[in-house]
């Protein structure tokens, strides 16, 4: 069942849902191909803000080389905890180093966010797959640092942190990239916008739009 | 150090976004009281959404039960993981029944959803605290059932579930009963803003604004 309902009332909330959503940034969502628009409209279902439908940039090649790792069981790497536990229902691995005491270890001595300092760990872990940003724009910063110096392999970057300092810039640096990307313009973003995105994305994998 | 902030990049970050955010809402938050603002302050850096300055609204009692809730090492209970792994600097226990067996079982019996059903498990299991929903409208309209029939002990509720359907319903049904709340008006809302609301207070309770 989509938009992570469970239960009949779950679906009849979410079905309901989902008709109101469409009414509400149609004509908006007109340009884009039915996987990007269901992938846009779970974002608008997850924040009830249809904004989203207007600051939303996805790149030509980003969802086929999404569904690409996903079919293969790439990793997802996610910057917080938040993120990672809201994509419960994929078949590889979802990871967040925060926590990780490398993380916390690099992240004294470099001076950087523990959030950046994650995105190290995970470089030299092997990652591999789709990278997913919810909540900090020093970890998509460091993600095009580490893919420019062939320190990390990613198949497409989830870029939607959230705030009013650093989140729009680091966002438009990654649709500057060559990295199939989908972002958000401008400060909002957020854990439930990076969680919707993957969720859609695993849908689609699995048949549903 | 504030806002989630565990690194001198984090904290100079954190502290550049607390005056972006006091500069877009003071305003509107001028009659409310400095823990108050603090909150909703919060609740904007979370989402770079000044609009929750307008549509939140916080009973008189809130603070004052919410702050003596924590400073007596009482329960949180969140709707979803997503809020729990969000609240992560609680000397008090958080938790989440929404993966517990128990809820799944109810969920299928009483074919509610397994975020409502969660709710009635963690009764079962005698809570007594802060409520935070971030999510489930079903959750909400929930717990004001248990604490109606006297089945739960609620000192105070964080009512921010986000939606098209129901969400503004069951928000409207918590502003009307006596327990102290927190709620937004409205579709918006979300598990940021949730997490938003409780680390504000756990921060208060910490003797930072």
């Amino acid at each position: 069942m989509f938009m992570g309902a469970s239960t009949k009332q779950g679906y009849d909330i979410a079905e309901k849902s989902r008709k109101i959503v469409k009414s509400l940034i149609d004509d908006k969502t007109a340009h884009l191909t039915p996987e990007e628009r269901a992938i846009v409209e779970r974002m608008v279902h997850s924040t009830a803000d249809p904004e989203y439908a207007d600051i939303t940039r996805i790149s030509d090649d980003f969802v086929h080389e999404s569904l690409k790792s996903i079919r293969n069981g790439g990793d997802i790497l996610t910057d917080i905890n938040m993120v990672k536990v809201g994509i419960n229902r994929y078949h590889g691995n979802v990871n967040c180093y925060i926590k990780d005491e490398r993380a916390v270890k690099i992240a004294k001595e470099s001076g950087i966010t523990r959030a950046a300092a994650a995105m190290r760990v995970a470089a030299l872990e092997g990652f591999e797959g789709i990278v997913a940003i919810g909540n900090a724009p020093t970890a998509l910063l460091e993600v095009l640092d580490l893919v420019q110096r062939g320190e990390m392999n990613v198949k497409s970057v989830i870029g939607v942190p959230v705030g009013f300092v650093g989140a729009a810039e680091s966002k438009k640096a990654l649709q500057e990239t060559e990295i199939p990307y989908l972002a958000t313009e401008g400060p909002k973003g957020g854990t439930p916008v990076a969680v919707a995105a993957v969720n859609a994305l695993i849908n689609l994998d699995m048949g549903k739009v």
